[in-house]
């Protein structure tokens, strides 16, 4: 019994310093890229108060769903949508097949590559781009697409993939949100199916947990094997008031905390900081034109007016890329 | 030296034990209500190869995705979906204001109870009852509508909450399944919003994983407050071609497991089991007359009879309820 004892004591106390260097790791800095400021601090006020045991403010973990947009907020928007930028590559290469496309917007334009003109026909002449290049491809012939273009393409002023134009501090904050719990959504304009085959790799979001715009999609067969065809025609439009749609579509319930940088994402935040108990909404503000680009109320990408108006009444938080980012992109 | 290595070889050893016993622990028969058989022993083999570390049919718990129906194969569809019972509870309750109803299909059948005229209207005229008794609700009201009715109503032959009609041995297989890394989807006919109010609690299913079909909605500010208001137009019927249109849409990828029970599952387990390496696809057979009901071919509701005549050739497994179920419902 003395040596069990012992033994005991002796497990015990190792137990005890590794739980101690456990626990001292997970209280690690995790937002490393973040200065100190009040958005900081409203992130971690946020996570440590629905995550207290036995707190005022505790949210069971089945609860704990946090919402991203993506251009802008999780990557660069700037000098135009990443989704674009693929878009006006396949027109490009389609448009020996297609000579009317010289004469017919939004196309016309994207063979000029006037992008003002481009993003003056909205989001629904970003998805006839998308529809009229890919429409008849089968969701497996358009994911390894949109692979193989990842896998080449570079950003025109970073000159680095742009799986590795993420910022920093956002995965550091999507990493922290899922270590406290948190399920991590992504909410976005763009497109479901050219997000899900990067999103897992770069964010650590798994397809299933994508919500974006659609097109509509047709199962059948083809030769003897089931394939989903993709349709020309729009299904989903996730901006805007669309996006606590497509949340209570996709998701059924009211995440605790929603992240944006645009007016798209306005009524994403407002649904989600409208809820009871503790929330937290967040705009990013991109003010910084020497690390990436100084832009918002005259922007034709990620326009960002009435979310500043009212963001200090409403109780949401506006991220300064400038003074609250240690830095902006990840290390090369 | 010397005690620091005693030590740590018996802390080693302690380890080992507890190693052991956890392992024992999770070898305790997963599906004690499953009688040995085919239908068994195809749904351990698969689960074992998909998890064996290093073996051919590995598969990371990332993709580790199934997909189960939910009437007949969760839980009774009989003498009538659930969703049914509540709308026509729902109808009764409304008919009063809408003295139109007694002449107008489907809700005449509806209001004199006969439930193979209304099931002789299909999916849509299901959708059409539920749009019409539920329609210019908010998604809150509605789901606290559900849960009220829950709460309260019986099924007509068990007489116990329909909540409590989930079939034990399926159950079983929910759990085994999550227990072995996958993450489980309900991809039903049903309505989405009907489902979500219970499937965490009946099924362990939260409400971002299960799939249905749905009714339009609409974000807008009443009085203030930010609601979804349920518009009376159909959205999306997940039923079969639709079921991979929404195992797509949702997930945006391909399970690996899928279990229905009737012909509106073919093409999901179709998809399922048509992508590359190991897939499973089950169909229960409700043979069983003397614990639940015997249908198949002639079912007004959940009829199966391509999935019967092709099963063997697709290598589905059929599972006899009357034979490979040891039980059907939980005991009271």
């Amino acid at each position: 019994m003395g040596s069990a004892r012992s033994l005991a004591s002796r497990v015990g106390l190792l137990v005890f310093s590794w739980l101690a260097l456990g626990a001292a790791g997970v209280r690690a800095d995790p937002l490393p890229s973040w200065n100190e400021g009040p958005a900081r601090q409203a992130i971690v006020a946020f996570v440590e108060a629905v995550t207290k045991q036995g707190g005022p403010d505790f949210v069971a973990p089945a609860e704990r769903i946090a919402v991203f947009d993506n251009d802008g907020t999780l990557w660069s928007e700037q000098p135009m949508y990443v989704q674009l930028a693929f878009i006006l590559d396949r027109v490009k290469a389609l448009a020996p097949q297609h000579p009317e496309w010289r004469e017919r917007e939004p196309f016309a334009s994207a063979l000029r590559g006037d992008l003002a003109a481009v993003a003056a026909t909205g989001e629904h002449g970003l998805l006839e781009l998308l529809m009229a290049t890919h429409a008849g491809n089968t969701s497996e012939e358009f994911a390894r697409m949109v692979e193989g273009w990842l896998a080449s393409a570079r950003h025109p002023t970073l000159g680095r993939p742009y799986t590795e134009c993420a910022y920093q501090p956002m995965l550091e904050l999507l990493a922290y949100l899922r270590a406290s719990g948190f399920k991590t959504f992504i909410v976005s304009g763009g497109g479901v199916e050219f997000m899900r085959p990067f999103t897992e790799r770069v964010y650590g979001v798994p397809p299933e947990q994508v919500i974006g715009s659609s097109i509509q999609t047709r199962y059948e067969i083809r030769d003897g094997r089931p394939v989903i065809v993709r349709l020309p025609a729009v299904d989903f439009v996730d901006d805007k008031a669309g996006k606590p749609v497509g949340i209570h579509k996709f998701i059924g319930r009211r995440p605790l905390a929603a992240f944006g940088n645009s007016d798209g994402d306005f009524e994403m935040l407002e649904w989600t900081t409208s809820g009871p108990g503790p929330r937290l909404g967040l705009l990013l503000h991109h003010d910084d034109g020497a690390r990436e680009v100084a832009y918002d109320r005259k922007s034709s990408f990620g326009r960002l007016g009435r979310g500043l108006d009212e963001a200090p009444t409403r109780g949401w938080q506006l991220v300064s890329m400038k003074n609250d980012w240690k830095l902006v992109f990840p290390p090369p």
